[in-house]
């Protein structure tokens, strides 16, 4: 491997954002290519990586070197792995570690690790000396593919999941595609939820060939550079369109508003659910959902539900191990959702495969009838 | 004094930002403004009013009784008078006010108070639910003329001021040039430093009708308005030009370099030093040093000193009560300011009144012996 890209097969999706333009590289090996694409982006720079204790072990030690290569200097800020770190307390540490380090404004913060760190350290980049320009490094299948494209950052308080965070573009994302080797099986499955919903959101032949090719995507190699680099395309466009989610970029939410109050309804508790696996029930229950309402047909929602299973994703309620609030304890969650304009329920929902929608106005009764309908399921997952 | 607007002689000033440009409304009685201008820019929103207990007691009653008049819905979050609220504990008891209040992306965070006030609910509404509108309603004049406009918000942390925050437009800004009648004399001249200050950057005739005209601005009524119109004018005429600071902007530095350096070296006590005597010592200062350098003549820093003095204002190190750190903890403590880029120490210097330029570079050991010399000036503010 040589530390120069033209020799190495990445593939490139640029995120059009003006001015704020950015690019992701995908590929084997594209770690290595951070020191180079970094000092001719920043020259000068110097870097703080933010990573967790858990990454810090797997990859700390390739990327630091990979930026010396280079002559850029840079020194590390370690929180503990796991959704707690994306906190009032863990922004501080990291927003101490960079003014402790006496980074100035156009020094850059390194995110290395999943959507945790990428949420926190680009919170931390966004808020210190009121924005400095930082660096997605996903180490995870489901950052890779939507938490790190897109300058959604932010921390969870009492109140709920992300709703402290700033819009802030990463300068350059690099999604290394054999770092993925090091995740788990149901990390892998969990990051593969959100490349299925690219299909289907708004791509029915993406679908289609994930439905021929998914065990190549679990595999690596093209196939899984493909599927990566397609989902990235995706949610670039969907961005680029509506980079504050004014309007369509809440169709990136599909499976994402059942998804999140199964996690609040497990306390967050990833040993029962983790989020990839809460957007595939609710992937599976918005088209469900769709079908009940007369959106489409039956067999939509029974095609997208095998698909998910296929691959070792749950797709209903009983797939959760341990007991779940009422139908009406689920619908508040919902309504708490940040996803609630002026208390009426907005849904995304769906015509067919690859043609989501917006939904307002959700009737409360009826999601509370469909909900009583999802718990009388029952359970399907295998894996 | 009615509620509309047409019938009340405000002085309207743009801040021209494209799709986020807003207005700074000022004059007599404009508070009362306030209810049809929400209720006609964000139609069905709720407020949060973020204020202090001080000035709770003085305008609270009447913004909310305001409010009220045009149907708009609003809850006050009261911190703690002074610096200090401008903290991660300030900002999360604001935060979860607001998300504690159940306030949507749509609803609005209005500030009432001064600087601190402003700076603070202006970076909870930045980063609350990714970003909500928010209104200035500045209380003091230092935040009339400079803090509510220009969209700078943040908090001070252990390494310094202002290090953690956002740039996040303001809506609106209510100017009512009334409330001001209850500042103290000390704060009504700590105001006046920065409305001299725009004369001293680019605008020589005004400084000059300053001098003919301070007592009106102190006075109240037409030149007040007419004195704070025109630094609102100024000020939006460079955050339109350089809304992020990337070079111009830094002009409504002048004075600031030094100031803060004075105001961190007697350890942010009010009693000593508020910001804006800082700012008048250190525009005193940013002349003799340009004097010193030779960038202009000796005569024009006597003349920027003698119209500060005349208002009361300090101008000189003496002027300080207590203990001054020696010439070399002084320059330290400006290397520290953020002002600083790549190590190299920037200060903003004149080549005449109304004639203030960037000046980046500037050698270590000269600023040194020149703080040698500003050591030994003896007192002459007698306010």
């Amino acid at each position: 491997m040589t530390m120069t890209d033209a020799a190495i097969p990445f593939e490139t999706v640029t995120v059009p954002l003006g001015e704020r333009s950015y690019d992701i590289l995908i590929g084997d090996g594209a770690l290595a290519a951070i020191g180079p694409r970094i000092a001719a982006l920043y020259p000068g720079s110097r870097c703080v990586v933010v990573t967790d204790g858990r990454v810090a072990r797997l990859h700390l030690d390739a990327l630091e070197a990979a930026l010396r290569a280079s002559g850029v200097d840079s020194f590390a800020s370690i929180v503990p792995a796991g959704e707690r770190s994306k906190s009032w307390h863990g922004l501080t540490t990291v927003v101490d570690s960079i003014l402790g380090g006496r980074l100035e404004r156009r020094d850059i913060v390194i995110a290395l690790g999943g959507g945790v760190i990428g949420d926190l350290a680009g919170f931390a980049a966004a808020i210190s000396r009121r924005g400095m320009d930082f660096v997605q490094v996903p180490t995870t299948l489901l950052a890779q593919v939507d938490s790190s494209v897109g300058g959604k950052t932010g921390i969870n308080t009492e109140f709920g999941k992300n709703l402290v965070g700033a819009f802030h573009q990463p300068g350059l994302v690099i999604a290394d595609t054999t770092v993925l080797d090091t995740l788990s099986e149901r990390h892998m499955r969990a990051g593969y939820a959100e490349i299925a919903k690219y299909g289907l959101i708004d791509d029915a032949a993406f679908f289609s060939w994930l439905e021929e090719n998914w065990t190549g995507v679990f595999a690596g190699g093209d196939a899984r550079r493909h599927a990566i680099a397609t989902s990235c395309r995706a949610k670039a466009r969907v961005v680029a369109a509506d980079e504050r989610e004014a309007g369509q970029r809440a169709l990136l939410n599909l499976g994402h508003t059942f998804g999140h109050a199964l996690e609040a309804a497990t306390s967050y508790d990833e040993t029962r659910l983790v989020h990839g696996e809460g957007v595939a029930i609710g992937m599976a229950q918005a088209f469900r959902f769709s079908a009940r309402l007369g959106f489409t047909e039956t067999a939509t929602a029974e095609r997208v539900e095998a698909h998910l299973l296929a691959v070792g994703l749950p797709t209903r309620l009983a797939d959760i191990d341990g007991d779940l609030p009422t139908p009406e304890g689920l619908a508040g969650l919902m309504a708490q959702d940040k996803k609630v304009s002026r208390g009426r329920l907005t849904f995304i929902l769906a015509r067919g495969i690859g043609q989501s929608f917006i939904e307002t106005g959700v009737d409360a009764e009826v999601l509370k009838s469909f909900l009583a309908e999802e718990a009388a399921l029952p359970a399907l997952a295998t894996a």
